[in-house]
């Protein structure tokens, strides 16, 4: 270093990098993120993910940039080169497509590319007949680095190439097409030294599912409802016989309540009342009594081995078993006596019930997260979710998460999916957005919505706009339950037959993952004043309380519309994930016309629903073409899949009618007219 | 702990917090943040700044956040307690005030609130007439737990409550009157251990400016050119002449282009011609010669002297100095020879001269900010800031920065900002928005912008709503030039004299930070071809090459329009501050409407610009009414600010008509009817 002549202050900062090379590669933006890249991105495994970062350097050098990738256990990474998509705004672009479910890691490098910004000006200079003797004296020290980081075989090469553009140098024309031949610019590419390269630091996680996780038609029932004798509990081997109806339907997942014995002490009776009748079974979230807990089946249902039987048959009928966990425990569940440190306790050290002042939940003792025991109740809850997976369940249901701490099923989740990558959870968290989104990012596959709630084509369209955000589906993956077993929407009590239809078309439309709770194809919708909610209803009869026996086949029932819609989704692309949607207007604002594409347009579904259960609504359409894919000018072909009518139209007004008495919705598939 | 009877797997993961508390508290998306936090974001000392934060814990307990800030230089933190202000979003919002210039630290810490999470239930019961014996015993245990941490004086009070309210168990509301008692809320509150505090980590940052960083009318000139005989350079004791001029049209910052001797050798002649004249004074941008470099004032202007006299001079007629700085240097710099490691040299080790092949740059020479003596260089570099800072320039324009390492930038910026947090910097990067964004973030203040080449309804609406976005207005300032000695816009050329007030209009109101080049309020608009940009124009005659010398008093200039404008941007706050801008729907796509308001609506702005001088256009206005706190029903009165002519309005659609031959533009403050 030169001797300064003028001293600066003593107390002006270390010069970054030290002696080392300056750094001048900028990364930014790499995506996706959740959180900054703290968190997952979900995507699916054998699809391919697409990776953009903004990457620049200061100046005018030109610059490479890689995507490097691996699983998580894995120790080499795999690297990917990115191309600039755009150029404007330095977007960096390139596809990874986990093999298989599991957690990966994914990072972004860049370095200058010194040999083609040299080029660049050099090629420019031969164009305009300057003289490049020096330039090429450049370009041949260049190659002569990039020579001697070459593997022995090719160094020959790449020196001869230098010395040649030295001898060349007087020869502009005849030097460029040598520094321009392919053969020397992929050794070039492959051995140039990556002198500046920036790596961005802490890599980011993407998490691979498999396809279930994205995509798949619930049907929840109670197995103890499925006999046919009025009043008396099916085993689980009885309600094996309901599994082709279901499948006839066209269901992907069977979810079971728990599946547990059940608590005697406080037991609730018939419709949430207080004292149960000697005959009444009980909820079968008040888990546990002295046949077991959670890692038991009710003696009622029949063995581990009726439950290993169904679940093999189930899956004949191609149903998978999701199971539900409801992390709580009657008052005769075993923990209650061999762990009470689990639990809360009174001063007086009596255990405490749960509470919600002044409500009172006597069958029912919440765990106590927090005990200075707590490390054996994790474990032991994380050795419960074990045994129901070497029991063929993998998928889980998980009732009320928000009310356990986050960081436990942090690590829960990880845990298992570590071992288990291909077991799914859904959250039933019904509460605030920030817990909600933030179970899905610490590992819930899956969430129930507020969709049982949003009726109108304004709050449909707001709260979907919301789902389908870029940010908001790399980590949310949604549920629509048109009902469960706790909530009764309001608009099928009093729209009837075409509201099941209507609910159903939008919720098997607008979310790739969807589910109905059995009753709904049979319409049912017999209601009481809810027992905790003001100016809300309830299922009368709720089979949370109650064995439930039904005609399956009555007059009705709606199951081959069911059947039809399934099908429908599974032959239809466009339906199977939450992306490619978009909204269209209309005159009417009972209707409510969206579509949903595939990213290349090859398959386009163009749904029309009328939200009003109770009027035949008439209205033009104002179609967005241009995210269609169709122009002002050509006609196309729609095709309802329900009915199977056809029209042609043209352009983006064009005449609709439902009357929700014969089809609440059009579902159309555009076609070439 | 309990021993385990039926053993895990050795394999699970262990348990988060091990043996201590479990956390509860999740902490999110604390703003403003810029890049996750890890960039400063810009406010104004002086002025408050909302700070907020997601917050929440699983389970219905209650919870308290406090926020965290000092001075970076600060060791002790301040606490400030945040309220909910969006329970539903578990949104919590605090205050705070940066006294002076600098940068600060904040941060968010939570914790639960044992005690008020106990009174809501205890309260609960109480108002149900149910029994609260254990209850009571637990509210006086948590009473004591906190009067074991607090101070000696007020642990009495504490503890003399808890054995109160043990006696009252039998007594609910009297035991309720107790605990909810203010004084002991208030003890509650100061000493109540943060058994399970959460604080985010590391802290985020906030820079603080002064007012000038956000709001400030520019006016550019050569002080060379502010003589009287033609041909002849002005010194800048004869440039001090023209500053009364300049303050009367109500300027703030007198921006100077470099002020340093002039290289000779391949100095540039008029109209950027290769050949100069024997009296061409050579471009100000050609820095250095035998004279001295960036550390020396140009002979013919004068000598350090005369510039502090200058800065003094303009500082009497409210003008503060922004000083040039080009860091590159004529091939006469005395850096040349005593410093040619810090300049890149060819093969033959001669020193390279600029290039942008196959164009050449032979009158600079550009510095190596990679050389392996970059220490030195970049040292030098922040010598030369402090000498112009110990002359009085607070402000520094820098020329290029882009093509130098972000790395140096941060480097010198935040060096001198730390010890000179009054000192201001704008960058003129015309690159790519990635580059832009990011010298904005690492320490610029403000920024050039695009608005130049911003001309239709479409892009300056698009334009101006991508910089006012909230994430872009936490790190960009933009500053608006009308033109500059390099940029003559073509609206300017075809458009004349209306153009420049309607250019000027825009500018001075869409952002709080605007610049005009000195020849504008002469509506100068002689054009050449540009010399690089294809079908572009630059200035005939530029001031870059010679010296020019005007009638700043010549027929047809907009100086009184000027100072009319600069006079309504200071007395309303609206037009001080980048946000609060709405744009208002016209059936003229020529029309561009728009309101700037206070966020306490006090004082609003409504802007019609008739955007095309060619000619008149008529209209109604489609106003957004909520967004100006107006109503449908009431009678407004809009006050023409430049004219003074008054209207009384209703509703959303008025009539306005716009002649650019007299005012191309409504500047209206809306007041009562």
């Amino acid at each position: 270093m030169s001797p300064k002549k003028k001293p600066t202050a003593p107390d002006v900062a270390a010069v970054p990098g030290g002696s080392g090379p300056c750094p001048h590669i900028v990364i930014q933006d790499i995506r996706p993120a959740v959180d900054g890249g703290r968190r997952p991105a979900k995507r699916l495994a054998g699809e391919p993910c697409q990776v953009t970062a903004t990457v620049f350097r200061d100046g005018h050098a030109r610059i490479c940039v890689s995507l490097f990738w691996r699983h998580e256990e894995e120790r080499a990474w795999r690297e990917e080169p990115m191309r600039c998509q755009n150029p404007g705004l330095d977007l960096w672009v390139a596809e990874i497509t986990p093999p298989v479910p599991g957690h990966y890691l994914f990072t972004v490098e860049g370095w200058t590319d010194a040999y083609a910004s040299w080029l660049d000006d050099f090629r420019k200079r031969v164009e305009a007949k300057q003289p490049v003797k020096s330039e090429a004296s450049e370009g041949a020290a260049i190659l002569e680095r990039i020579a001697a980081a070459a593997a022995q075989k090719d160094r020959g090469r790449l020196a001869a190439a230098a010395q040649k553009l030295r001898s060349l140098a007087q020869q502009g024309e005849a030097a460029l097409k040598l520094v321009e031949d392919e053969k020397l610019r992929s050794l070039v590419d492959r051995y140039q030294p990556r002198e500046d390269a920036v790596r961005h630091d802490p890599p980011l996680a993407i998490s691979a599912e498999r396809e279930r996780a994205a995509f798949g038609a619930w049907y929840e029932m109670f197995p103890r409802s499925q006999g046919t004798v009025p009043g008396k509990a099916a085993t689980l081997r009885e309600a094996e016989r309901r599994l082709p109806d279901i499948q006839r339907m066209g269901f992907d997942v069977l979810y079971l309540p728990p599946v547990h014995p059940i608590g005697i002490t406080h037991r609730k009776g018939r419709d949430n009342s207080l004292q149960a009748g000697p005959d009444d079974p009980g909820s079968p979230w008040a888990i546990g009594n002295a046949s077991g807990g959670h890692d038991a089946v009710d003696p009622g249902l029949g063995t581990f081995a009726d439950f290993d039987h169904f679940v093999s048959a189930a899956k004949k009928c191609g149903l998978e078993i999701a199971l539900d966990i409801a992390l709580q425990c009657s008052p005769d569940h075993p923990w209650v006596k061999e762990h009470p440190e689990w639990f809360y306790r009174r001063p007086d050290g009596s255990i405490k019930y749960a509470e919600n002042p002044p409500k009172k939940y006597e069958d029912i003792y919440p765990l106590n997260f927090d005990s200075p025991q707590r490390e054996s109740l994790w474990r032991e809850i994380r050795r419960i979710f074990e045994v129901w997976i070497t029991h063929g369940v993998s998928i889980f249901r998980v009732d009320n998460p928000h009310t356990k701490p986050l960081c436990f099923w942090e690590w829960l989740l990880s845990d298992i999916t570590r071992a288990h990558p291909e077991v799914l959870f859904l959250a039933e968290a019904f509460t605030r957005p920030p817990m909600m989104h933030t179970l899905a990012k610490i590992g819930f596959t899956q969430s129930y919505t507020y969709f049982t709630w949003r009726n109108s084509r304004w709050e449909l369209t707001s709260y979907l706009r919301e789902l389908t955000e870029p940010g908001m589906m790399d980590f949310f993956r949604p549920n629509f339950f048109v009902n469960t077993p706790d909530i009764l929407p309001l608009i099928l009590v009093k729209g009837g037959r075409p509201a099941f239809k209507m609910r159903l078309v939008l919720a098997a439309t607008l979310s790739p993952s969807y589910g109905i709770y059995s009753g709904f194809e049979l319409c049912e919708n017999q209601a009481i004043p809810h027992h905790a909610i003001p100016d809300d209803v309830e299922y009368k009869s709720s089979e949370k309380y109650e064995i439930r026996v039904r005609d399956w086949d009555a007059p009705g029932n709606i199951k081959d519309f069911i059947a039809r819609i399934n099908e429908i989704r599974r032959e239809n692309p466009a339906l199977r994930r939450l992306s490619g949607l978009a909204f269209h207007d209309t005159q009417s604002e009972d209707l409510l016309c969206y579509s949903k594409c595939t990213p290349d347009v090859a398959n386009r579904l163009l749904m029309v629903v009328n939200l009003n259960p109770h009027r035949v609504v008439e209205s033009m359409t104002r179609l967005d073409l241009a995210s269609l894919g169709l122009s002002e000018a050509e006609p196309f072909a729609v095709h309802d899949l329900i009915t199977g009518q056809r029209w042609t139209w043209r352009g983006a007004q064009n005449y609709v009618r439902l009357d929700p008495q014969q089809e609440p919705a059009h579902l159309f598939r555009i076609e070439p007219a």
